[in-house]
């Protein structure tokens, strides 16, 4: 399937709301897309269980804060020169791309990488959402390690990882990471498409295209949220799907440390205020609490929205007096597994939380009767 | 020239001399060097100037705080894995071995490895002596980059830097190296035989040989220092050699920080108790001062030996009590030229002093008289 042109803002949009808060601004990725497509016309979209089991399957992505990102803006040349000294140091050639979120900028860098290279894309990522750290995928959950993974930063310098696992992949790639400027194009989990076929989470490209179609559409017919949530609901990966709380931003507290987007945003209600839901972000939106009870947490998708517009907010542009909607949403099953849930759950990102499936969180107050009859 | 198996002691003695307390302890290198002759055979010696001018050129040495150094020993299989790392890499085999330093550990290391490998290995290093940071030889001064580097530590691990320059590729390494586990071996600075002919100071391994048979020969017969001292003023290099000083150390201030063995040692004079030197250290020795008045400083040689035996102390070796003799010596030209000294000078090491060449610190007192009238 070729992908078109219009379907750059799409993905952008719809990996905004996935992104969770995290994965850099989309639109700074959308503009390399449009860049990207106009020079060398637009990739193929490729069904993960269509590969060749000896395909090289090469995942490109953005590593660092941010913050430093809407700053520093990325050159597909840079996620090519890491894609470069990968197939250097492995001695096989890319043959197709993979995307290692379908949240934020990540989910758009391979798409202009793809078409630069005229190499096809795979549909799919591995967890249909966004996440802070390297082995939060399903691509380590399944057995794949991080490294090698290539590193490369706008001065042309570039690093090469050849770690024993993904976690210290994701230790030593951090450190090197702030060392090269904050952020780095990073190429990473080359694997072949045998391993592809089990370890990634196929569809979501095309899923973030239809999640950013029904908000652009349902915007300009002044029914966004009523569009979007129809369309989640109608997805198998994201089917439990909430508004979970209305309000203004009356607290903010943000930081970049350690190389990430920390802090805390609190929201008072638009009808009631004294009900608050207060969420929590390492990058993503990783807890969100309604009046200091459990409302949603890590790996379901918390996503702070504009209340009018229904534009997705990341979490450096969450601004003191926004009016916002939070909406959570349910992930795909294989994100959810105990193994799963050991490397992305709330536990993994240091949380007291138990992982509570949005599904039996909502139930109770009934406002997810229909969703839960279905189950 | 063919190296035979006494060398290996004489060269781990003259380089813990030259290697002015850092380096690391050659005496585990040693160990190295005497397994790998026994197994694969002594390597070749060869003239740097005798090199092919197209010859790949690879260096070879450990990067890290030399007090870690002690407790995990390192093996040659990891300093293979680094050049091999590097050849991947840059896609072209090591035709030759270089060392860095002719100090310490960093001086037997490439000889074990060419022993090994069954390459010959270069009469010559790019200080003569030993210094704590990569960017830190003649072959960064005369335009060598440092980068591509490659690491690789004992869990099979492997990391390559490829910095726009030898101080960024010294920042990324000494970051990564703390992450690899405190110390690693690294391939480095590859060049050409035509480069290597303009950066590298020929006869050092030599030297370092001849040094320790002095020093061994002398300790024998009871005459090392006079040995020792009539040795060096034969020499192109490090003429001008002098005792400084003969005490016992009565204070030790030591730290590992930042990846380097850093401190302060101070010496009480064994004739005079009101004399007193005091050295600072930052792996090597970077200044003396006797009464606190300027003694020495690098890149001049700054060497604390066991006052009996006359055998070379190691910074992490230092010992309360211990009853020492140090000794200065000039070192060759090309390390004194301001682009030199602009690298490795007093300055470079955040030292307030001028450098002050050792023959004119110690000419006024009269006790160089000699050597200074055959300037």
């Amino acid at each position: 399937m070729q992908m078109q042109f219009e379907d750059i803002d799409r993905i952008a949009e719809g990996a905004a709301f996935l992104g969770t808060g995290g994965g850099g601004d989309p639109y700074m990725g959308s503009l390399l897309c449009k860049q990207a497509f106009r020079r060398y016309g637009a990739p193929t979209i490729v069904d993960v269980q269509d590969l060749d089991d000896n395909a090289n399957v090469y995942v490109a992505a953005m590593m660092g804060a941010p913050s430093v990102m809407l700053e520093k803006l990325m050159d597909v040349r840079e996620l090519d020169d890491a894609v470069s000294a990968l197939e250097r140091y492995t001695g096989k050639p890319a043959d197709v791309i993979l995307a290692a979120e379908m949240g934020g900028s990540n989910s758009m860098l391979p798409v202009a990488l793809a078409a630069e290279r005229g190499l096809p894309l795979v549909d799919g990522d591995g967890m249909g959402r966004a996440f802070p750290e390297l082995q939060m995928v399903t691509y380590h959950v399944m057995g794949v390690n991080a490294s090698p993974m290539a590193m490369a930063n706008e001065h042309g310098e570039v690093v090469l990882i050849d770690a024993r696992d993904s976690q210290q992949t994701e230790m030593k790639g951090r450190q090197m990471v702030m060392q090269m400027g904050g952020r780095a194009a990073i190429s990473l989990y080359p694997m072949s498409g045998a391993d592809a076929k089990r370890a990634v989470i196929g569809g979501t490209l095309t899923l973030a295209r239809d999640i950013g179609r029904a908000l652009l559409e349902g915007r300009a017919e002044g029914n966004a949220f009523e569009r979007l949530l129809r369309f989640l609901r109608g997805t198998e990966y994201y089917r439990h799907a909430e508004v979970l709380f209305e309000g203004k931003i009356t607290d903010l507290q943000r930081n970049v440390t350690g190389g990430f987007t920390q802090g805390l945003c609190e929201i008072t209600g638009s009808n009631d205020s004294d009900t608050r839901m207060s969420i929590q972000f390492q990058n993503e939106n990783l807890v969100a609490y309604k009046n200091g009870k459990l409302a949603a947490v890590v790996p379901d998708l918390i996503c702070i929205l504009d209340a009018e517009t229904a534009a997705p907010i990341t979490s450096e542009s969450l601004k003191f007096g926004q009016r916002v909607k939070v909406i959570g949403a349910s992930v795909p099953p294989i994100m959810r597994s105990q193994a799963a849930l050991d490397v992305f759950g709330p536990q993994a990102f240091g949380l007291k939380e138990p992982f509570v499936p949005l599904e039996t969180l909502i139930s109770p107050s009934g406002t997810d009767i229909q969703n839960v009859a279905n189950d």
